[in-house]
């Protein structure tokens, strides 16, 4: 792809932590595709899925092309992404669709905020890894058409939600924590420690407008 | 993407059946990645996985443009391919490979003969959709090394692909003798009955043949 070249720990771990969140995404959305009501549902969130795979794809190659393997870019972060995986298990169908939704816009809006601090190669690459799948469309169908059904899923959908965005900060904060090279990028990137308090108020505010479009804000 | 005009009932069915295949492989590839022992293994069959789903969405599509919907096309076929899948649950990494590299390509042989029978644009999307996924060399390589490393499991893995192909040809046989417009498909197009016995003979071939690219012929 390009020729080998170095490029810091801090990029290495940002693009390592992106490729295995698209894995476990398409890991867990695959897994819940299974539980859809109908035929249509469950396409539609396996198709989802494997929009993930394609990004992993092209991270994958990209830092091949530096002479990094993708698995071991990864690996640090096997443990934190799985452990926000496991305290957010959807218990329904609408469960899994608002966290597919929810935790790809959430992605999306960080990619965004980051690919803005990176050289224009791996910015590039970030935002055409964020770019939207065209999904969202269905899953703002079905939450509406859920909660139409069924009134009474209204405030259980919306503390589910409220739950995703609380328990992805907690476990980005602990990643963040452990990994030198990501925190230099970050406050780097994000200027000072009040850089990184508004970086996080512009997440919960993607969050809430989010929230809103499935009628659950 | 097309005006909406009419196609047969056979052809219905087999691009029902096709997307239905794409789509539980799709399901039960991404539930076999997780029992990859490492992360490229994961991600391996997780793209073999979305592959699938890009097909899908082609059937899909196609389907809509002549004005039948993609789940009611399937439908049809849901309880025996599910069958399928349910007597040929792998029980090891190594099974899930041989499943995914096996069944991929009988799928693939099979539409390629379909694909002769039929009117030139259905004949052009099902030769897209039966392109190489490029993922063979991973599960031939991987089976490889599995083999090498536990030589007892080349005997046990020789007889899962032979229940794979076995399986295969009774539930497809099932689903034949189920939908008449298949059947006719099926016998207009390969001529007559021993037209049908030489297409089931060249299958055998090539999942033959398959069998000797994993080592296991």
């Amino acid at each position: 792809m390009t020729d080998p070249k170095e490029i810091s720990e801090g990029v290495v771990d940002l693009l390592g932590v992106i490729a295995y969140l698209e894995l476990s995404a398409f890991d867990r959305m695959a897994e819940d595709a299974r539980t859809a009501p109908t035929l249509a549902g469950r396409a539609a969130l396996a198709s989802m899925a494997a929009a993930e795979i394609g990004h992993f794809d092209m991270l994958s190659a990209h830092l091949a092309g530096h002479g990094v393997s993708v698995d071991d870019a990864m690996r640090p972060f096997v443990a934190q992404v799985d452990a926000w995986h496991a305290s957010t298990r959807p218990k329904s169908w609408l469960e899994s669709l608002v966290k597919a939704y929810v935790g790809d816009g959430l992605a999306a809006d960080l990619y965004r905020e980051i690919a803005s601090w990176l050289d224009p190669e791996t910015k590039d690459l970030v935002l055409t890894v964020l770019a939207d799948t065209g999904h969202s469309a269905f899953a703002e169908r079905e939450v509406a058409a859920g909660i139409k059904a069924d009134p009474k899923t209204r405030d259980k959908l919306a503390l589910w939600g409220r739950r995703l965005l609380g328990e992805a900060l907690t476990q980005a904060q602990y990643v963040v924590a452990e990994r030198d090279g990501l925190a230099e990028l970050i406050v780097a990137g994000s200027g000072d420690l009040s850089g990184i308090a508004g970086l996080f108020r512009r997440l919960q505010q993607g969050h809430t407008k989010r929230m809103q479009a499935l009628g659950l804000g």
